[in-house]
This record gives structure tokens, sequence and C-alpha cells, in this order.
């Protein structure tokens, strides 16, 4: 079927929520990965309701059109790009909490809404939804489940798959799935609640999650920066911090060119040639005794340490990490990388950056979430926008990408730890799985949408 | 294929680890559920390796054969009884602990080593896997996997769903497939880790698990045993001990005709009439502070408490409701069950028990992990044990439970908590699934083995 006669038919069914204006079009195209996709989708649908994605899935199912989710946007594999021949589904507008229950430690929410606005709604009872992507002001709670996102609180408060008892799903063909429980324990039957978190968009379409609560954590927050001469003694002094028992809520790790660039940026004195840094936090009722035990592994790990027991403080040295990403921006374009090793491998995935940087004459400025073992390296180049101000990483990024990937598999790490896989690694998907898990999982896909319309192209 | 022939190729491929013993036959037919498959299995293979199931399965693919795993029988829902035409396959004689990473806080086991096996020799790092079913003493990890084990400590320390990285997982068809990570964040592809986890035998037979680990918790442990009136009483305590904000790592609920078993068995004082019970356990630094908390909320809600600061007391404390289960042997025959209800739904469903009770004139005492709303009616009867010592529940026993699941699910529950699906509630499925996620549950399991023949009868 042409599409204007499926864009006749979505309007036909969903009147003025579907927008065929170049600039919405042309926005579809792309996330915040660097990525866009080849041409524009035929329509946004800007759904406000379950009905109307229900609506939008029948008539792709019947006219066998793709179909790809889209929240805010900001997802850094491509995952929700929509290209050529596509409709761009955005669920950005069913954003309402549904329900908030403190005794239950549970909000049912719709996907569009902004992570950081839940948590500002849910503080008023005391509680928070622990997932905390360093987008989280920017991105949305049902892109946060599609991704499988993680944050900088994780090793301490777990990631997405932690906190989601149940999602609803709609179908390829427009069927509601009320998937998961309300309860902390539940074992009817496969655990399709899981399988869809980080499904990246090709099993249905969320359009309602019960995610799982915690209470405010009581108490201080504590925050400890350390310098370190280079980022080895650096990643070996968050193990000895791992190894000490201490569970930091934070622990970021900076390398020398990443704290170089956010100094530069911020008009800090310049760090040591060399240097890298360690920001760690704690909290709780503990959070000052803590902090100590970890100043004091960190000295004897060769730091030189400063520990600040007031919070407003310890915002200032974190911002020298939140500061990152404009940072990167003031070096050139850059592909944000997300391998994940065994915390124990740290050091050593440090050193196959540095390998890589110098046989490939590539700039890696790269930070981590130091307490998991996940990596951000950030590929720097030059190149030019196109006529949509979208760049692509060049063949030799890519390469040297590539290098880094196949490094993190041999440590026993994973190419992506919270990104996603997306457009930008479903190359190496196979690498990962083996053949026969990959083709496994693609037939699980088949079970859910068999004429293949969700998010084509993407993960597999 | 005659069962003769299969077990004739089974002796030729796996000579003596392929047992027709009457015994053997018999024991695998039965878990601790209380059912027992009809008929016994043609033959028990007792794995030693995982070359062995794969070789086990290559004949049952080629033969058509129906293949039950079995690990050490502990099972409450008849997941592993095998049946006539049936090769059961034991993958208990696998106990090996592979690796021990305290670094990386993992360890990778194969899938017949008991819960309590494993945390003796962790305990040796420094370390723990944390869940605990009750069964801990006697059933495998590979079990705990394979059902999505609970336990007491679940409100606090997470379930077997959040503490497992990564199985290895021998398809219908023989091969082996390496799913999840040895990372803590990972999100390449479909999380098949968690679909493996409690899908009870139906996707393939687990024959390695990547544990995530805990380090030993340090401090005190501390134990506030408090009565009640009534068990309504009891159960709103327990929901303002929640309300609180402070984490027990432990909270256990027992009804009045629990207590008095328990009592009379122990040969202990009788406990007033309707008199209810809370046992509850805090551990951390923070432990005496938080049970002495706890305590307070306890006699506001009109409790009469007991607080003890001394370990061992507190498990003399604890002995009463671990001696639940041989208390019950006292009374009759035993359904234990296993519903699962938004705390804030505990007080109304220990009603709805009350209800089914005074309405089908059957006795029903309940205790109840109370931190996560997870109860466990243990119905009562009378029935002669066929002569293999199998004692079936009578339909009007099956028709009170069958009340008192619907009851769960209105109060927004589930059927089951942590003992699986099994046989035992197969026929309720449907009911809280849906069919539509019924049917693509189903069709899910066919994609990892497309014959049926991996536990049929089972869950579906």
């Amino acid at each position: 079927m042409s599409a204007a006669s499926v864009v006749a038919r979505l309007r036909e069914g969903l009147g003025d929520r579907v927008d065929t204006s170049p600039a919405a079009l042309q926005t579809a195209r792309a996330d915040k990965s660097g990525h866009a996709a080849s041409g524009a989708p035929i329509a946004v649908v800007h759904a406000a309701s379950v009905a109307d994605v229900q609506a939008t899935l029948r008539i792709a199912t019947a006219t066998g059109t793709p179909v790809v989710t889209r929240g805010a946007g900001t997802g850094l594999a491509g995952g929700a790009n929509a290209g050529a021949g596509e409709i761009s589904l955005s669920v950005r507008g069913m954003d309402r909490i549904l329900e908030v229950r403190a005794d239950d430690q549970l909000a049912v929410v719709e996907p569009g809404i902004l992570n950081a606005d839940l948590n500002a709604a849910l503080a008023e009872h005391g509680l928070w939804w622990a997932p905390d992507p360093a987008s989280r002001a920017i991105s949305t709670v049902g892109g946060n489940i599609a991704t499988g996102a993680g944050g900088l609180l994780c090793a301490k408060y777990g990631v997405v798959r932690d906190a989601v008892l149940g999602v609803d799903v709609v179908l390829a063909d427009g069927r509601l799935l009320t998937l998961g429980h309300r309860t902390v324990k539940g074992v009817t039957g496969l655990d399709l609640t899981s399988l869809v978190i980080g499904s990246e968009g090709t099993l249905g379409v969320i359009v309602g999650a019960t995610l799982k609560l915690r209470r405010l954590v009581p108490g201080d927050v504590c925050t400890v920066a350390a310098t370190f001469p280079d980022v080895r003694t650096a990643a070996e002094a968050s193990a000895a911090v791992t190894a000490s028992g201490v569970q930091p809520s934070i622990m970021e790790l900076m390398d020398a060119a990443s704290l170089a660039a956010v100094h530069a940026l911020l008009d800090l004195e310049a760090p040591a040639p060399g240097a890298a840094q360690l920001t760690i936090q704690t909290d709780g009722p503990a959070a000052g005794a803590e902090a100590d035990t970890i100043a004091d592994v960190l000295r004897g790990a060769g730091g030189i340490v400063a520990v600040s027991h007031d919070r407003e403080e310890g915002e200032r040295l974190l911002a020298i990490r939140r500061s990152m990403h404009p940072a990167m921006e003031t070096l050139g374009t850059t592909l944000i990388e997300d391998v994940s090793v065994p915390r124990s491998a740290m050091p050593a995935m440090f050193d196959e950056i540095a390998r890589v940087e110098r046989e490939r004459g590539v700039t890696i400025p790269t930070v981590a979430h130091a307490g998991d073992g996940n990596l951000h390296p950030n590929f720097i180049f030059d190149a030019e926008p196109d006529e949509f101000g979208v760049v692509e990483a060049p063949a030799y990024i890519w390469d040297a990408a590539d290098d880094l990937f196949r490094a993190a598999l041999r440590l026993g790490g994973t190419l992506t730890g919270e990104h996603g896989v997306g457009v930008l690694k479903r190359r190496w998907l196979a690498d990962e799985l083996g053949d026969d898990q990959w083709r496994l999982q693609r037939e699980i896909t088949r079970v859910f949408d068999p004429q293949g319309i969700l998010n084509p192209g993407k993960v597999f």
C-alpha cells in the first residue's frame, strides 16, 4: 500500500494526532546517538491514549507498515530513529501518573513521563524510582524501560530490570497485554516483563508500567573526590573501594583527557598531566562513616583525597563529572560508547583503550561508572553535519570502536551496559550472543510480531 | 519408539548413568508437593556433566521422548514429577562450584549444588547468595532458579531473579546456550536469562549459572517477636512496620492456628486463643536501632513485644516460625499454598482466608512473609497415602483452594509467589495471565522446544 494511503488511514482513525509536518518528520529521524535514519518517516503519530496506540498498530498490521516507537528521543543507539516508509509512534504525550501507593511502594505510570518529573512527584510521597540514567531530566520512563537503562546509582540501587513489576504492552496486531504483577513476588508462567525490558521496541509498544519504588534514603549524602597520577591507579583504587565492602551510592571515574576537558570548560585550574579522578558518594544513616572509610582506602591506593559531608559541596564536586558531555562537545563530534566489563577487568580495559588510542591515532576520553564496571569511551572526530544537523561517525572511528568492543568481549564484558543495541551495534550482536542465541532471540520477536513490523532493522 | 528402545539408546550413550531401578523410578514420580505423576518414568539419567545432559536431550529429541529435569526433588508444585513414557533427567550430581570471584562478587556453579552448601563455601570468602527458600538446606541452586524461588529475606535482599547474572542452558535438541553476562550491567539483546528463571523446565535444562553475590552483612542480627490478639491486627502491624520506612531482613507472620500447632509441637505454653505473632529480624550496622524502632511501632499497633539483640536468642524466637512444617504434619496432610498480594491487601487476604475456612468447613493455618505480601495457607485434610506414600488432595480441598486463589487475584495478587505453577496450578494459569498472554507464552516455549518434549503438561 502506498505511503499516502497509509497516512490517509491513520488520519481517518486518529485525526489530528497524525503529524506530517516536515519538522516533525525530520525530528523523528534521529535520537541523540548522532545517527539518523535514511529518509524520513511517512508520519508521526502523537498517541494520547492506549486506544491511539492500538489504532495505529492495527493500521500498521493491516497495511504491513513498520512502526518505530519513540519517547523523548534521547537514546544513544539509534533505536528510536524512524526512516522511509515507517510510522514514528510517539508516546511522549502519554505522561500521566495513574497511581502512587506508598504502602505498596509502587506507582503505575504512562510511558511518556520524564524520569525526573516522576521522581519530583514521588518525592512528595517520600518515594523514588531508583533508575537514574544521566539523561533523567530529559528521558522518559518508557524509554528507560525499552532500553533497560542504567545510570550512576546502579551498583547500590540496581538497574531498570530491578525496578519494574509489570508492563502493559500493545502487540503488533493491536492487542493489549498486561504483563507482570503488583506484588513483590510472583512466578506465574514466563517472566515476560523482563523480556520486554531492554527489547528496544521489537516486541511491542510499552503503554504503561507498574514501577517498584523505594523510600527516600534518610540521612546524609557525603562526597569523596580523589585524584590519582594515572587512570590505571584510579581504576585499581575503585576496585579497592569495592573490595573494602563499603557500598558507595555513586562511584565515577574520569580519565585524564576527560578531566582536562571539563576543567577547561569550567575554567578550573588544569589538572596535573595524566591525572585521573574518582568521585564517590555515600548515602544513608552511615554515610559519614562510610565516606571516611573510603577516603582512607583511596589514600592507601595513592590518591589525593578531599571529603565533604555537605550535600551542596558534594554536588559541586560531582558537577565536574556531570559536565562531561558539554566538555566533550568542545573537543569535536563524539561517538559515546558503552562497554561493560567485570569490575576486576576495569584496569585492563583502560589499558585496552590506551592501546586503541595509540595504535589508531584516535582520542577516546573515557568516564566510567566504576562501581559496576560500565565504561563510556567517547570517540572524538571532526565531521560536518548533514542538512539536518546529523553527523555520521567515519569508518576509521567505527574500526576503532570495533577494536574496543572486541577487547571488552575478550575481558568477559558486553557491548552495551545500558544504552542498548539499536542500529549502532547490531553488527556486533551475534559476536556476543553467538549465532544460536541470536537466531533464538530473533524467533522470539516473531512470536510477538509475526510480520516483523516493530522497529525492523534495530537490534537484530 | 518403544520405551525399551529409548532406554537402550540411553544406555548406549550414557552407560551406568542410566538408572531403571524400581526405587529410582518411584522416587522420580514425586516431589514434596504431595502430588505424584501417573505411572513411573522409563529411566532416571544421573547426569554428571554438560555432555551427559546434551547426550540425553539428543536422544530425547531423536526419539520424541519427554524429559523432566530434576534437582533435589523438593519442589512444591509437582514441576519435577516424571511419569509414564518420560525420562527423568537428574542434575543433582552436577554440584561443583567452578569459580568464586570476591572482586567481581560472582560465582559460577553447576545446578545440582545445594543452596546451603554453596553458602557455606561462599562464607569462607565473606560472600553469600541471597535467595533463601525455606528449603535451602535441601534444595538445589538449579531448582531455585528453575522455579524462581523466593524465601524469607526477599523484601530486603531480593528474589532469585535479582541474583542471577547468567545461565547456561541445554536446549531440547542438545545445543548449549550461554545466556547473560558476567557484568553488573548488560543489555545486549533480549534478557533470556530472566526468561529462563522460573520457567520450570519448559525452555531448557539449566546446566550452569553465574550468580550475583553479596558481601556478608556486617553487624548484629536483632529479633523482635510480638503477639497480637488476632491475625488482622498482626497484619496491620506488619503494614505499619513497612510504612515506618525501616526495612527488616525478615518479617514473618503466623496466624492463630499455626501458632497453636507449633506451641503444641514444641511443648510451649499455649498462646491466648486467637493470638497471632510477628517475628521480625533486622541486620546490618543499624540493626539494634532499627529493632527498637520496630518494637515501638508494634507496641503502638497493639502488640506485646519482646526484643532481643542477641543472635542466638533471636534464632530461638525464629525457631517457632521454622517449626511450621513439622507442626502442620501433626494436624493431618497438608496442601501448602503460595499466594502473593500487594502488601496493603494482607489484612483483606486474611479476611478471605477466614471466610473460606468458615464457608467451606476447612482448616487453613497460614503463615506469611509479611514484608512482601506472600502467604502460605496450609490446607489440612485427612487422606490415606497410596502404595508409594503419595497423597492426593481431595476435590473439596481443591475447591477451597480455587476460592482462595480467586480471592488473591481479585485483591491484585498472584497464584504463586515463589513455588511455581508446576502441575498443581496450571488450571488457574490462564485466569491470571489472560488467554492472549497464555498463548503467547506457550508459543515462546515452542521456539525453545519445537517438539514439546521439555516437561510437557507442566505450567501450561
